[in-house]
């Protein structure tokens, strides 16, 4: 269950050291389309970003929505918010597409996933 | 914006310390109207919680969502996960709700929100 599973919406259960980018965001109905076009692609452009682990994200039909993104250091997660493209992109959901958000950058302490049921020959 | 203003749907940005739980989950059809009431009432029993800071939750159509919460301190999480109701909460929703879930304890390191416009007369 890593980023290299496009099967799965969650962002993995990975080893220390690991951080993630919490974002949640209210979304203004304004330029669906823009908005739909460039988190798509800041999506595959962060996959391919040095420390990028896994990504998870929902939004509601209220426009109300979290996206974690999952990091094996602070300095990429720096270089990530540095990067030209997505300087570019969060200007424009600043200008734009968020009525609020709010963002943390944290340390991941423990993580677990649902154990999986057991199979019938286990 | 805290808990204590129910007009937002932020977690809030708080002074240190400050940890969170992120659960991703990916719900089954199964028992929408059970799920929906209990959801509730752990938003509601969570927020009396000494500890709580507050809490954010989003949820696609897809039935993949991400809820937040924030606490003081590990204690007040590691109390929190102790409840008993919680837990049988958590039972049934192993059982029945969840067809998967990750789940991460993480420190909050940093924490912005999005700029407010300038008032006219700021």
């Amino acid at each position: 269950m890593t980023h290299d599973d496009p099967a799965t919406p969650f962002g993995g259960i990975h080893d220390a050291p690991c951080y993630a980018v919490i974002f949640a965001s209210q979304r203004r109905a304004a330029d669906a389309a823009g908005y739909a076009e460039a988190a798509a692609r800041m999506l595959e452009l962060a996959a391919r970003q040095e420390g990028y682990l896994g990504v998870e994200s929902a939004r509601g039909d209220d426009g109300f929505g979290i996206t974690v993104s999952y990091w094996r250091s602070l300095e990429d997660i720096a270089r990530w918010r540095a990067h030209a493209e997505h300087r570019a992109v969060r200007e424009t959901g600043n200008a734009l597409w968020y009525e609020h958000y709010e963002l943390r950058v944290v340390q991941v302490l423990r993580a677990y996933a649902k154990a999986a049921a057991a199979a019938p020959d286990a």
